[in-house]
């Protein structure tokens, strides 16, 4: 099947883009620089996508309101309710950009690595979410494109841990909030790579 | 009401916007460059916003695969399936965009001006894909935002009839799929107009 991935350049979209490789599919896989202060995470999906071979398309957009893209602090690690690093609309539009693409490339599905503990914070990784624009998608789109985000079951542990069954290249993801030369430790993505045994 | 209506420049979204106004909302208005060979639809939109005195935003974007964007020729009239002026994933694409400003300024709601017609040729203007983003868009949003296609029942000739009683200056918009400085007269959008009596 061919396929649009959303690679980031975390931990998330990389397993998913190694596990949809192995398992057969024709990968396109899919950075969008929307501002993010943690711009370090485009080379590495850049990185990412030239280990694996696939065709690594970088599209521009520009959102903001969010902690990611430069208002206000970054919190230390998640929060319950909505977090401080949600960005408004973001994964709406990743992927509705990312359906555009599939659409005109000849794509069946656009998937996404949103997995079980982004569900508290950001509601555009939710599954009523992710079921409801998948339907949106696939009404919206000539050939019906479908939505998928298939570790929204899955803990950061379980990502990591399917991630060393494939061999995934770890050294080359970049997951912290912050854009420093090194991983602040401190963040909720570094805090959820720690904790998955990272 | 604090809302952002999608305008083209057009008439659909010209009246829309009119009859918003109207009825008391406080606008913002959002206009895509998508890339469409007739932007003068842009200058349009420029003109309309200033004509009503609300804010106006322009977000560029780069979509393709479409008639409108140069791929094939713009046929004559409009098409039973879906048209060639079809411009792959746009209207998600747009409404998504238009979701991730209304969360960050504070609108409750995104409005665009898909009309009757429209639903033949075009997925994403039929009111099943209507129903669904909007339950997407507020289920991936915050604070909920809707997404509504206020005159997705009514006709052109409905629509241009309520831009009269409205006072709405057509002589602003642009409805033409070719960019040339006058109508072409022959394409859909041409003929939508003239079959409505303007």
């Amino acid at each position: 099947m061919k396929t649009v991935v959303l690679l980031s350049g975390g931990i998330d979209s990389t397993v998913l883009l190694a596990d949809r490789i192995d398992r057969g599919d024709h990968c396109l896989a899919l950075t969008i620089d929307y501002g993010q202060t943690h711009n370090r995470e485009i080379g590495a999906a850049q990185q990412v996508a030239a280990h694996y071979d696939v065709v690594w398309r970088l599209a521009p957009l520009t959102l903001g309101g969010s902690a990611l893209t430069g208002q206000g602090e970054i919190p230390v690690g998640h929060a319950e309710h909505v977090d401080a690093t949600y960005v408004p609309g973001r994964n709406i539009v990743m992927i509705a950009i990312a359906a555009a693409i599939a659409e005109q490339c000849g794509a069946a599905a656009v998937l996404f690595g949103a997995n079980r503990e982004d569900a508290a914070g950001y509601p555009d990784c939710r599954p009523k979410f992710i079921s409801a624009i998948d339907a949106a998608v696939s009404l919206g789109t000539a050939r019906g494109i479908s939505v998928h985000a298939p570790f929204a079951s899955l803990t950061k542990t379980n990502i990591v841990a399917l991630g060393k069954h494939l061999g995934v290249p770890f050294d080359l993801t970049w997951s912290c909030y912050r854009g420093w030369s090194v991983p602040c430790g401190r963040c909720g993505a570094c805090a959820a790579n720690e904790q998955a045994g990272l």
